[in-house]
């Protein structure tokens, strides 16, 4: 973070694609998607997939238990994008079987989002049952992983969805500053037009990185450049299996320690 | 920056609170303005500016000579707020008798925007007579003072304006990841509502600092604690004069030596 890069320069731009190939590493990708990352907090990421992948005439069905879920709330309406809710008490994790009735019940429901991990509880939701009964209804699934991507796995492969996004500072154990959305390329490529905000644009901040490698707008390389980092020392770690075995150690000792 | 503090501890929000008084000391503000900090990058905190200080049913006037003018205008398109505009060639600055003109033509017209300093081409323009202008019109004004603000004097006593933007990492000379709105209190108010984004909703960042001195969503840290070393730094050179001063110094050695 001491290093000062001009964000315009190779080396910059190097780090910067091996960033995005790293965190597709990660969903284990094979080629069917794209790495978009953003400046700005977890809210930013978690706002622009929202924003950008529903469209002007979607309809969005929100599952919450949990203030994270809550919030994804506000934003689609700020956004001014129809949606409804399931909602669970905070210790409760989303019921599938509700899911899936509710599915069959609103034919106008074109995505679904979920928090894979609500930071403010800790609980867990049925991310892969989920993606199944959302696959089955043939709906788009967005999912905020901000707590859990890094530590469980979350492969695309298995585990079908149009778009996940997490901050460089959870799991990943970088500093604040930038978020990021991995998305399936077929659903990305269906975003173009449907932003309100410039900034926000997923779409257009992809097509700045395939021309020509650069950030559109200025990135907060010192972030970048600890996130940079902080990618090598994930892998070093073992990656997913790694991180996610020294959370459990560590949750452990302190239960019982309890 | 290597230093990690909470950002709901209260180390953290005296920095944030120092800072906020520190940038509206800047403009000199005795007590009419209000200084809202923004996560990401210049862009984010114009485009915050716009389409929270224009409302859906205002009308923009953007003054263009050169690629930051332009940028404004495919914002407020974006953003679906209606505009016109003037533009110039990127070597001449705003003509404030066409500005003159065109706002006594379109009473439509609530705000208008300039460029403080065009980053790409350096041109100034001239700031205080189209404050006036806009003044006179009872509009009001937003100026991106991206590439100028600490090194030109900007006093919001002698200069009315709505709200004026920059970043971090110009002539701060901190590192980038955030950016600052100072507005006068009145027209900030006024915003409530606007945003069709909650990340870069002016007003709702303003009542969370107001509420608990915190950030509402995770800031960049580290880039927050850099920005406040810059800021002591700054006011050790002598602030505006003393930065300004400098600059004009290396722009005469530069042109000079060419």
């Amino acid at each position: 973070m001491l290093h000062d890069l001009g964000s315009r320069d190779k080396t910059f731009i190097d780090v910067t694609q091996r960033m995005r190939e790293q965190l597709l590493g990660i969903v284990a990708d094979r080629g069917t998607h794209e790495c978009v990352l953003l400046q700005g907090s977890g809210t930013f990421i978690v706002e622009a997939m929202i924003a950008c992948f529903v469209p002007r005439d979607g309809k969005l069905l929100v599952l919450v238990n949990g203030a994270y879920g809550q919030r994804i709330c506000r934003i689609a309406e700020v956004a001014g994008r129809p949606f409804s809710v399931l909602e669970w008490a905070e210790n409760e994790p989303v019921d599938v079987v509700a899911l899936d009735q509710a599915l069959s019940a609103d034919p106008a429901i074109t995505h679904v989002t979920v928090i894979h991990c609500e930071t403010t509880s800790g609980i867990l939701n049925p991310i892969a049952q989920i993606a199944d009964v959302v696959a089955n209804h043939c709906r788009g699934l967005l999912i905020d992983s901000m707590s859990a991507f890094g530590a469980l796995e979350l492969d695309c492969n298995a585990l079908p969805f149009d778009a996940v996004v997490a901050s460089s500072n959870k799991c990943l154990e970088g500093v604040p500053g930038m978020g990021f959305c991995i998305a399936r390329r077929e659903a990305l490529v269906k975003t173009q037009g449907n932003a309100q905000a410039l900034s926000l644009d997923l779409y257009a901040q992809w097509q700045g990185f395939e021309q020509n490698g650069q950030w559109r707008f200025t990135p907060p390389v010192q972030c970048l450049l600890a996130f940079d980092q902080a990618l090598t020392e994930f892998e070093a770690e073992g990656g997913v299996a790694g991180r996610g075995s020294r959370y459990r150690e560590n949750r452990d000792r302190l239960v019982n320690g309890m």
